[in-house]
């Protein structure tokens, strides 16, 4: 393998989904709002992508079968607007930059052919005192302003490391429009709270509510 | 030197056979296991593998000749199947992750030449308290099983690192089938005895008994 | 995005100008002093930089508005002479020293094409005892004398590293002529002071006269 | 700068000259005992290497002059046999391992061009007791025994580092024969003594007497 790749393993008929983005990284908090996404949508996995800036291991699960480290496609129609849900593993190795670039670049790619024009990267934000907040970044004023109506706090505390922020900007750069929302999180373990804060809030931007009980 | 490149230096006659992996790592098992193997069968060297991202030393033998770090391929006929065993130096510097993964798709094409539709990666895996045992992993649900079987201990522990899972990894992905075998060893230094149950058990698993005094 | 790529905002009217680079870096002196020549000239932005080896990561700002970091260039048309100055978020990251070269190669196509023939960088060196000084290296020992005459020292300690040092090596290697002046500055915190003190240094060996009210 | 480059400022004449080479490293012994030798032929430097693994800075020499990292290339017609020795400022960075495989592959094309087929490396190795001595590894057999019994001792401590092995190692591979002289140093400082030690040998063994008071 030299390089990335797409394995489809069926085709969904979307009409201009969201891409929604929750990787492992700082609380977790991404990765488990798009679990929880996934649930809650009922979502169907429809294509994996494999990388050779993925660390070089297996994944092993409980029943001894490997196998790569990939990021996987969901999708979910729904009433009010169809998802592309994407989640996974890991994320491409720090030392990798252009690799990280490349990657997020061929994923707005993929996405694009589905009429993709919106995105949403969920990631967490650590901070000290203990708070359920959401915090927010986004692609133009317009849209910053609109999700700080619905609740979120903008975030102004400069950057936002890894693929949460870089897949952001690279949206920008080809006129594509998205939000990030940021769960925070006081430590570094997996901070199911927040990915549960980050999640309900999106739903409920997206005009859904979401019971506590999920 | 700018891509990895095989020198062959005979060319064996080999029907099917099963590829086996054991390089430098933990406890330095597969290697051991590796090079047991190799007596055992009585296997000639046929190939090496030279490759840029291999990292940038020679080694010099006790009489002051020099060589490139390399991985070699031996060819070993045996009566119920044949094998290609590979073993080497090092594997390739961390830092360069892509050059793992393009590395190990080279040597599956390599093999893949003469007819391998099997393959086994040996390796340690580090614990803490002492015990001798054979913890497995594989591609397919089936062969953990078949694996289990004959005696080897699911690993659940989630990661296989470097050559070792990465191989087995895209062996999968090129719908090859194969198991990985990890010796218990709870030191860093080079553990004969992880690499002896090792091999023991990857004998005994393809029909073959072996005496203690080997 | 796989390679770096240069997106024009306006097309400048320039006269062989001189190209003027402050990045950050050591106490920040070469972003300081670009960013009170911008002030200073009422330079008006015309090109922006993004690279695939810049951090992967987005800048937030105040109002939570994101943008991928890059290197911005703005047009001053003066009466003496005018500039492109260069400024920027960041450098590409340490790890990845061949897009280092690349990136500053590519600069230099760059304002190649607007007629510029002499190039200034600027930065900071660290000094032990608090001294206002300004070092300077330059392409050639005339232009050495020359700066050494209006009033800078000539930096001999050996080495300018990062963009600093390498954009006037790569300059000169094009047989283009340029200076690097380097503020001197006691701390790693950004100095206002030695930023001020080379934008002065600067303006004075141009021709302009620079009053401290600024 | 994307790639390594060459740049010629004389052709010499040169009959099957003999590549020595001494890079910065262990005691600094490689280019010490190559600044010797330069100086002890009346060596004529006729070639420059540039490359954009070499790190990103510039020297700067007492005058305040710049120039970029880079190889060069002396040549040297004597009596007995020819010479080209190449010394440096600087090694490729560690973290990009291909890229020297690649760079100790181009200088071997570059003197392959000269008629070169021999080829002698000089590094330092480091020891705890103080003792002047010349380590020696070799491509072949018959090579280490000829420079034995000229009063080196067979270096076999398993592996040598850098440029100073690599270079043989790859040169080798091309099946050039070569020999690498490391001078025994206590110290990481430079080790003129080391280098000096190193020189002298090489001179002897290659036929010429030199005093000591070089």
């Amino acid at each position: 393998m030299d390089k990335p790749y797409f394995r489809l393993t069926s085709k969904p008929v979307l009409e201009n989904p969201i891409f929604v983005q929750g990787l492992p990284g700082v609380g977790n908090v991404g990765k488990i709002a798009a679990n929880l996404f996934l649930k809650f949508c009922g979502a169907k996995t429809f294509a994996e992508l494999y990388s050779p800036s993925f660390p070089d291991y297996v994944s092993v699960n409980s029943k001894g079968v490997c196998r790569l480290p990939r990021y996987e496609f969901y999708a979910a129609p729904m009433e009010k607007s169809d998802f592309i849900i994407m989640t996974g593993d890991t994320q491409p190795s720090f030392d990798d930059v252009v690799a990280h670039y490349q990657l997020c670049g061929e994923i707005l790619d993929f996405v694009d052919k589905f009429g993709c024009n919106f995105i949403v990267t969920i990631g967490g934000v650590p901070i000290i005192e203990e708070k359920t907040q959401v915090y927010l970044a986004a692609t133009s004023l317009r849209l910053a302003m609109e999700f700080m109506e619905k609740g979120a706090v903008i975030y102004s505390k400069g950057r936002i490391m890894g693929a949460t922020g870089l897949m952001l900007g690279l949206a920008k750069e080809r006129n594509l429009e998205g939000v990030c929302l940021l769960g925070a999180t006081t430590g570094f373990k997996a901070d199911r709270g927040a990915g549960f804060s980050v999640f309900k809030f999106l739903m409920k931007a997206l005009g859904n509510e979401v019971k506590e009980g999920l």
